[in-house]
């Protein structure tokens, strides 16, 4: 929220002049968006390639704490954790719709803050704002956003595609998203016992962008396609690395083994995992927010990918002999689902 | 909400046991849909179309009051509100994604309650539910859709063509979903006031039905088709028919002139209108959820509209004389717009 001085009700604009506002400088820079904001729909001309949809929901209390989340922060995050959902099917993205629902607490430089980001994401991906919903809402901030992006028939990538002796890989590392939750979440428990406190964040800043700025591996998806490496399935880790796993493995009816000590992790990450007692690797697993890419190749694509620089943390085995993690010793640890309860 | 003793938390399932359970039956049926349900997006094939989208947030006590809309009418809603978009793109619907938040207070049987309805609509309008998020919420009921259809570039009716002397067109009636609240408002006071009091809704099943049970006009635009009759400027009336043709004289560069006698209304307006001292037209222009159609056409198309059986309302001005309506007694009135504050 806004602790500037002004303060714009948005009352004083209405519904329409605020999206008069708000979408005065989206213009569509993608030749595939034939009309983007200003009638019932959008229209796109796909061109013989294929669409791909995919939409999220982000509620205030569940998926963000606005104590710590600059809204400028929460409004890239929102375009880029949907984007990194057609990036896994080795798409590109190109058109999002925003719909954002606006208790009264927040100002219209509230919501020039929320939108600054929004188009910030937009204009790092090359995509366009196309649409969308304001309304009002009776307690807090509702944000949902809806990703389109295309790619050729025969590029795009599916969760149902990995094969027995497939290598299982994974772009940079796991758990930083989560240790950096934990550590915003001190830092406010601290700020709430004594408001004279200042944050203890030095020495972490990967964390916190991690958590706060997220982006989408599109560098990845781009050195894919350099290295002619279609993957045989891929999905992005957005609910840690053991529930992505199941996914691919329930999908493409197959197991896994996975390494533990190959599961990339960031200093930073084993560093406050030791200050604050979690174990790194459950992070990685269990924590979720990674945005990171999972997927699968040929065995024969070993060198390829090595080159790219990614992790090859384990190889995709027979269904029947489930999914499972392989400790340094050899012991092996069934992977188990997680997910809102 | 559910009354009936059966109660299954959603605990019990957890997000990915929930995502299995309402998409159980999620089988696409449009030849369109290359991929549904269950990847990171969902995979579109538009067959040299043009494809348009459209979404829509729904918020618990802004645009629903669950007191007295059945969780299934809700979810009926929701689809149908969000496709009547594609309609006034002069487009078929072909995809919608849905996304849910969910306090604690809604169980399994309650979410069932909401897909069931949801299911109705898609199969009503032959749409395929192909996506969405579910995630819990802290207070209440959120529903976000997002609707995809298809249409040859040469159909697609935009907001911006409407041209000097066409005919301006309602289809239906309007005003009717407005004083269907206005009943329910009344009888939910009586209610509170009194929790023994029967709700006093008899002779107005209509009114109840427009605002619990909207329909999109497909009807409307398989009869534009077979007459060849498409529409210079088409639009749907969701916040009133004043808002709306604000829009169409704002994007046309236009200006408009309605007659007030002849914006259709039903009986049931009328009769609820005496008993609750409200006027209708103030109700037809101000009052929105008709989800009827309002287009413009050449004056060569008077007699094919005419034989649709829609209302021709009034003619498209030069923009310099604005947008009035004409009273019977010929004097004229300037349109203002509206939209929540």
């Amino acid at each position: 929220m806004s602790t500037e001085s002004k303060r714009t009700e948005l009352g004083q604009l209405g519904e329409f002049g605020l999206i008069d506002h708000i979408t005065a400088n989206a213009q569509p820079k993608n030749p595939s968006t034939v009309k983007g904001v200003g009638d019932d729909a959008a229209v796109i001309n796909p061109k013989g390639k294929r669409m791909v949809v995919t939409t999220d929901l982000m509620l205030e209390g569940i998926h963000f704490d606005l104590t710590y989340f600059p809204l400028k922060h929460l409004g890239y995050k929102a375009i880029v954790t949907n984007i990194c959902d057609v990036y896994a099917m080795n798409a590109q993205p190109k058109q999002v719709t925003v719909s954002v629902g606006l208790s009264k607490r927040f100002c219209l430089e509230d919501v020039e803050e929320l939108y600054s980001g929004i188009y910030l994401a937009c204009d790092k991906y090359g995509v366009d704002l196309v649409g969308g919903d304001t309304t009002s809402s009776m307690t807090g901030l509702t944000i949902s956003v809806t990703a389109i992006g295309e790619a050729d028939d025969k590029l795009l990538c599916y969760r149902d595609g990995a094969k027995e002796t497939d290598l299982i890989c994974v772009t940079g590392n796991l758990g930083a998203a989560y240790m950096g939750l934990q550590l915003l979440e001190r830092e406010k428990q601290v700020f709430m016992a004594d408001p004279n406190a200042q944050p203890q964040l030095e020495g972490y800043d990967y964390l916190i962008q991690r958590i706060l700025k997220p982006e989408a591996r599109k560098d990845a998806i781009e050195m894919l396609a350099k290295a002619s490496v279609k993957p045989t399935s891929m999905i992005d880790i957005s609910d840690g690395l053991a529930s992505e796993l199941l996914h691919i493995c329930k999908s493409s009816k197959v197991g896994c083994r996975i390494y533990l000590e190959k599961i990339p992790i960031d200093q930073e990450t084993f560093r406050l995992s030791e200050e604050i007692q979690i174990d790194p690797l459950v992070a990685a697993l269990n924590g979720g927010e990674d945005y990171e890419l999972l997927f699968t190749v040929p065995i024969a694509m070993h060198k390829q990918v090595e080159d790219m620089g990614v992790s090859v943390i384990g190889h995709i085995t027979s269904e029947d002999s489930g999914a499972a993690l392989i400790t340094p010793e050899g012991s092996e640890i069934t992977i188990k689902a997680q997910g809102w309860k």
